[in-house]
């Protein structure tokens, strides 16, 4: 890993402090689709065949493509375009992205490319879902009105996210409560001081001040918003298109809120971070 | 207390929250100053005369005044002069109110008028400082692009908000250093499993993430703030006109923010609710 | 499950109170192979035979068996002999007993029994490794001559044992580094706000006051154990023969103590709790 | 300080670690009444008169006395007589004792002497209540046949130790209710998120698994026990006669467990780590 130069292609916020945090470590750092952003002197910005040729790694985004025809890359006025002419322009180096499967899909020459991605890795998961609790909580701090401390909570969900937000509301002060479609799950969730509840009761209502949805399925439909009194907070944690029937939250005067992507908003740097390490731990296996 | 009726007088969005929440109990709540919010069908709007003559009971807002002349009243255009009127409508009324010294200062007949100062009391204060805190959290939360946890936190002081600040970081996951200047403040930091240094350490800086003020005292002078990396995060939760050289902070690159009045920002339900608490306690004694 | 009885074969302190509280639950229970044992008056003391005809469904203890021949029966002199006679009795019955390997080799008709094994359980296990986390805990507090707020603990594994140990120890105030194979281990104990530490460290030594061996294999040799200082306090958590050789440990100086089958020593009835909660769950399914 | 030798005058295992801790710092350390004790090569032993002649400070226990008429020495035959001699050999030098009243009390002249009471202090006591906080724990772990985990606790009084013991059981995992006499007690309380209940609600029963009692003052008469049920765990952590009526508890079936002393009986080592502490502290004032 020693002599490695690393090419940062395309991105948002995360890619920014990616950048900077490997040049920190002292490696040689060329950034490209990155016009309208600002870098330390560390980084230096050049156009993509100057950043292929100059690295021997290149770091694609998270995700790699949202569109499906170019490069994420929010600083950018240039389209990166995932054609054929980008993947030979990527072959003989070491490639990581995030998601890469869109782009996998709308450029098939990329298979020939050694590109690993590195969203699909349990390390990366595990550390992301730590980022998006913290932000859960800052969610919940910021839509409250009164303090966790003392606030009951329930989740849905005990996951990668609802294991780490569960035991940090708790120790912030909240009673916390947690549904459990398994046995193991509820005895998982004993151990931390909270209480398991099943998942079947989440339509009995309760007496809840914040819920918070982890579960990628629409749980919370009509009829179980409907048991909650209005002004109830439900923070949705998963991923898009999300676990709440937003239109009929809104109706029953709930107040429903979208928490996707909450690493790259809440915590570019952390985020950033988070990807480094894992490609580091990728290049050392 | 059984047959108090409530006429809450002036105020923010806490002392909203303070006349539903009494409503909520089931007791009369009249609220004046108040022609551009909205209440619940619980809560009657009307004018001064007609509240004071409907309430046994009559809470002024924290502070009761800001200019010296009238009544804290963000929701109304009529100003509530504190004038002998005011005090001679007053009097045979239990009266509570926040930091009152000011408006007695204006209104010297107030002295005749059976008024109490809510903001005064030890529980009350206790109560704020804990919304202080969590408010301190989500600042930091926003403010900060990595995460709490794992970060290193450094705190100037150990009072009310200090002392309920150190926990919840830590609960968190981060590393929390306090300063202390006596040996049993020492004690206390240890016993919650931070680490104690003296305060005179502040000015050789230290490996630090996150730094928090809740010293009413300008700590962080330009020559304090000199040893601190740029970037560094700095919040200052003292109260007005704050520890931190702003200026010199802003030269330095240090990124000092202000968080001045937390409860009424980040979570006034919260706060109205400490008041009324607060209120029935006192109605009680 | 409204209609069963329990017939309560063998054990120890844990049978006991499995029984008096599958009784406090309302369900007849007998109680059989505790004539030296006292039991409310709400468990019936009766012979074997007497047990199984007026019984439902059968618990056998933990491990049904340790000497392959018996049913493990520490309240009693007559030993209830794992043979035909014993397996046909149990016919047309559900049976459930913990580590049931043992007793099906040595008396292969008890395959013909309607017999489960709670222990095998992944709730069971959980529940029963927070019993073990506190246990340690226990221990730690029990051998260790300073206070474990304050101290620095190193954990070898991150299992079920090891994953609820160090929240709690962190929890108490020590700073905590744990041992980790993968990438995906480290994350998750970085996640709360421990250490991590590759378990190549573990020869290298270091500044710890408590160590806890979690891992079912020797990990700590004389090699491991030579790097640390006279007196350190190192906790074997892993099931017999354990993950540290004491021989060694003794003539190093090293405070070695096995702590094994915890649940039944420390939290007899939270273990027989735990027996209650499994069945009950595997009766529903 | 630099330059200080300390002499160790009588006492238990505190005293024992006390020395060779100060030794460890490097310091000239002699220990006299300890004939029945091993130290360290680095603590000499010596009689009272050689070791008062070689040291500039001269600590003794806690308490220094505890029959009035000789020195707390566990580890010797011969009683140190708390007489003018004594008094005499110790004029001139710097000596600190714990709870020293006693002993003035039984030898007026140790009035001319410079001693102090390192127990007097709140830096002390606060470190000390940290020590016991985790006593109490420990011996809940061990006479409660349960886990913390999920038990409802119930402790008298928020001073030091119950200030302390009460975010450790809620760490735990248990759920905490504390009295308050005081709103701002209560204040306090709910703020680590436990419940505050009024003190009168002891007499009104509960539904607790285990009862703490840290007032020095019999809360727990007759009456109070009675509404609890048979069996409900008590620890007692005020200081001796205690705060139980325990012949009334033994004959109601109460499990209650007097905890007096408990730094020095579950934790020398850290009571003896804070003498020093105290005293070094002392030292610098």
């Amino acid at each position: 890993m020693d002599r490695s130069s690393f090419g940062v292609i395309g991105g948002d916020r995360r890619q920014l402090a990616l950048a900077e945090s490997i040049a920190e470590d002292g490696f040689t750092v060329y950034a490209s689709g990155f016009e309208n952003a600002d870098f330390s002197e560390d980084v230096q910005k050049a156009d993509l065949r100057k950043t292929v040729s100059a690295c021997t790694v290149l770091l694609l985004p998270l995700p790699v493509t949202t569109d499906g025809a170019a490069v994420k890359a929010e600083y950018s006025n240039h389209p990166i375009v995932l054609n054929e002419d980008f993947a030979q322009l990527l072959a003989g180096h070491r490639v990581f992205g995030g998601m890469i499967g869109k782009a996998l899909a709308a450029c098939p020459q990329l298979e020939e490319v050694d590109i690993k991605d590195y969203y699909a890795r349990e390390d990366f998961a595990l550390r992301n879902a730590a980022v998006t609790a913290e932000g859960a909580i800052e969610c919940a701090m910021r839509e409250y009105p009164g303090t966790i401390c003392g606030s009951r909570c329930l989740l849905a969900g005990f996951g990668r996210i609802g294991s780490q937000l569960a035991p940090r509301l708790r120790a912030l002060g909240a009673e916390v409560s947690v549904t459990a479609r398994r046995s193991e799950v509820a005895a998982a969730i004993e151990a931390i001081g909270c209480h398991a509840v099943p998942i079947t009761k989440l339509e009995d209502g309760g007496d809840y001040d914040i819920l918070f949805n982890t579960v990628p399925a629409v749980l919370f439909t009509r009829r179980v918003l409907s048991v909650y009194p209005r002004g109830t907070l439900l923070i949705d944690l998963s991923s898009a298109p999300g676990g709440v029937d937003m239109e009929a939250a809104k109706k029953l005067g709930i107040c429903a809120v979208h928490a996707f992507s909450l690493p790259a908003k809440v915590a570019p740097r952390a985020a950033g971070e988070i990807i480094k390490q894992t490609v580091y731990e990728m290049m050392k296996e």
